[in-house]
């Protein structure tokens, strides 16, 4: 196994980054992330200094996987995920995008320190919720275009995504040679929609295995778990993000499963959900349980 | 227990409309509703006839509540859901809007007939969904305005939860003497999204509690089952409606159970969860567990 | 010319309202209107009392048209729009809505009264704003539901489009007998977008000619001036409304000047022009000049 | 006066451009740029051909001012834009996003090439319009993020806004040291919304004098012509955008001329205007004519 200790940080899932790990394919990586407040926030009463780390989102990597080239995807099975430190945080800076409208402009500064143990990630020493760890933003560099770690698009970044947990896999498209692989931002729990802007922010320790598909192209993200396939798809409106990532997912059930599209439109008309990413951006992830996927095929 | 079989059907949820039957606060009702395609697909080869009946979504009732006022509350009690020709249907007409763009153009005329058994709805004679009956259209009649039966908004309307189940309570704003309840638009199954624009589509008959909550007054529908409550908002674009739907959430477990607003903006983001009505018209309903509720107001 | 003055407002556009006025095609009517405030703020420290008139936008009419019928068209000729009090007066109370975010949330109560004499509305006492009126909101009444005089849509409505201006002939779809014209909600002046939610609202007097389009049918409100042709569309977001209101407008030149829809297409990119009524309800006028029309079907 | 021949081309607004000229404030420059299909459009018949050119809206430069440090302003003086062949092409490929739901989904190849000539472009033989150039694609390098240019944002981008025109001033942030700017995307003419995804593309010669705002922060692009000023705003939904600009405006108002901010939204409510860029992805500007400004100020 290789390891990739915190080292350089980067704000851009962009092809200008210099490889940090060079890895072949099948390979598994343990690689250390930073937290989305760069670590700025480690106690009670600490606060984010915007003057001296104005970007959030901070990327381990790039890792150079052999081989990977334009065209390729990326399976990145997620093995673990540990709270490097023992506990996340929440700040509630972001919180007026959307939410004033409804709920008063007087959100308070309320740095939260949530200690993780015993599974559970303690959100006040009375409430303690599943610890569900997982990775806010990933991604594949691009060969056009160099985003910052806040936006999510085709590429992956910040996608937000509850389901890109331990014991999952994501594909990735590929755009340029090496592959490029970013990631940080891991929570030690999320709900849909981020609602707040930030969810409970950890740096991290991941364990991943990565395996090259070659010349295999998807169009956006996908994940699969044991039970079930999904797609991500980002943009506002999020209605139209919705209808983009069940078309991507009926897509592929009609490419790889065999489902006539149109059977798998009125599939997950019936049984499809929706896992809900940063509300703002209109990320979502539409799924089907793969039960349903095989029968519909027979 | 009373009982009000099929009779005129109505295509708004208007104070015009006469009550059909008068009942007590905390009265038990048994009443059958007529699918959304007004009883024109009974089998195969059915198709809608648009120009005999051009709307969809017919209502049952109104049922008037006696001592029901502007201001009060109505809580519905669902006790049961009941496939009353032991089928339901689909049709993807509607689907052209907003996936033509993603799938193609061509999308068929493609009705289905689902046989409902066995605590299942076949989908096709192999593959059998879960029989999660749910009641697509539900409000009482608003003191301005009759809506057809098309939209949603703040008085319940074409919401399309999955969660307006069985075992369940609805809380309805009441807006004008007596309530006037309109109900109808059962599925069998449904998916996040309402995906192709109708689910399985099914003549039902509902039983259900409904009590009077005097001088409790609700800004939008709510829902809670034995573990959750839930609240339901509609519009475009979609992440807006997201953000007003966990707004009203917040404020009602601020209301009603203590738990500070911030507090419980910080609760949705880590563990509150989403379910998508229709993605078209931007419904959702935001949900928490009534476990995390209870102990963030300890 | 059949006079109408101020009776019974209405505060929706339905067909449940009994026509005040009854007129044959061709005549024209002068009818008086009240303002948006219901004519609650006259001079400085007026007030809306919500509690009284909790509802806006009051319509007068509604006006039977002789043999009007479902799928005919009403060419409503505005000959002239008079400040019935010679004033109009602003209230930025639903100005919060999509500016707090921007702004900041302590928008003021600022009522501003403003004299309009000479061609001009005096918005202070040093600035004059040409003198450009408009019928906020205008409609003939649904066959299904009945709409408040808030939202706007298929039928007209709350549109805020400063082009149904003296001058323009305005378009209208006919639902049911006799048309049911409804009409108020005029404006001295109001720029793209109505961005603080009211303009400077005004009692008016109103001259029009009303013509009946026998078994023409329009699928959306059409406005005409002396040089443009204008269709309008309502609904968020505002970019499908922006493509909505083109299409129809492309639509309109094949139908009745002969331009082939993709020169229609290709015509609008080039010398279409958008009008913004009230932003929030994502209304819009797609606006091209009938030169360019006329020149593109020779 | 300093040239800059057509030279390398760049798909992305990026510090990582090395600097094609140098040039000190105050100087004056004369640039030509590419047309948005990279030439590949010269005659009727000809296609992009997206496997060999698969980015659009080449941009020349980067243009390195002398002094220029983040956080201040370029302002780009526009004297000429001349249309370097003679003539400009329209293309419909991107017509499909947001319009195949109302117009169908078979939209043409249509390539069409415009001659311009006596200060019009001929969109055919027929028809002439009035030849109103701009500038598609404008901005300065962002120093976190390339973005390709195909977007807009707030350093400007792909904004597609008609008032970047010759004689009016644009105003754009600089984010790193010599400022770094890039544009290309010239337009012969285009209208609200540039409806099918491209307008009348050219390669241009575009003559600038080129300005050095020191220490003057600007949020996002503004423009300046003889009467009016103008913000720009970019995202989805547009209703949010018109509600971005407005603001931009409004403080615009409030800092430089001295109209108290709810001043400025009563005034832009009443004579602002709203003109659209590419509706697709949000992008607008809000303008108000600079006499309302001074009368309103006094």
């Amino acid at each position: 196994m290789k390891e990739l200790p915190l080292g350089k940080l980067y704000y851009e899932i962009s092809r200008h980054n210099p490889p940090a790990l060079s890895i072949r394919p099948g390979e598994t990586v343990r690689i250390e992330t930073e937290d989305t407040f760069n670590g700025l926030i480690r106690k009670e009463g600490d606060r984010r200094d915007l003057a001296k780390k104005p970007q959030g989102n901070p990327q381990s990597g790039p890792i150079w996987v052999e081989g990977a080239e334009k065209g390729d995807t990326l399976a990145v099975h997620i093995e673990k995920i540990e709270a490097r430190i023992g506990q996340a945080a929440n700040d509630m800076t972001w919180a007026r995008r959307g939410l004033a409208e409804f709920l008063g402009h007087d959100i308070p500064v309320n740095t939260r320190i949530a200690p993780v143990r015993d599974g559970k990630v303690w959100w006040s020493p009375n409430v303690a919720l599943p610890y569900r760890p997982m990775i806010g933003t990933i991604g594949c560099a691009p060969d056009f275009g160099s985003p910052t770690t806040s936006p999510a698009g085709d590429y992956g970044g910040n996608m937000d995504i509850k389901e890109v947990t331990d014991g999952n896999t994501v594909y990735l498209p590929v755009y340029v040679e090496g592959a490029l692989l970013h990631l940080g931002d891991a929570h030690a729990a999320q709900g849909d929609g981020e609602l707040c802007g930030t969810a409970l922010e950890m740096p991290a320790t991941v364990t991943m295995t990565i395996d090259l598909l070659k010349a295999q192209t998807i169009p956006r993200p996908r994940i699969r778990s044991r039970d079930e396939i999904m797609t991500v798809a980002t943009g506002r409106p999020m209605e139209r993000s919705v209808a983009q990532a069940y078309s991507d997912l009926i897509l592929w059930m009609e490419e790889e499963f065999g489902v006539p599209r149109w059977d798998g439109l009125s599939l997950c008309t019936m049984v499809g959900e929706i896992s809900v990413g940063y509300h703002f951006i209109g990320t979502v992830a539409a799924k089907i349980k793969l039960e349903y996927v095989h029968a519909a095929a027979r």
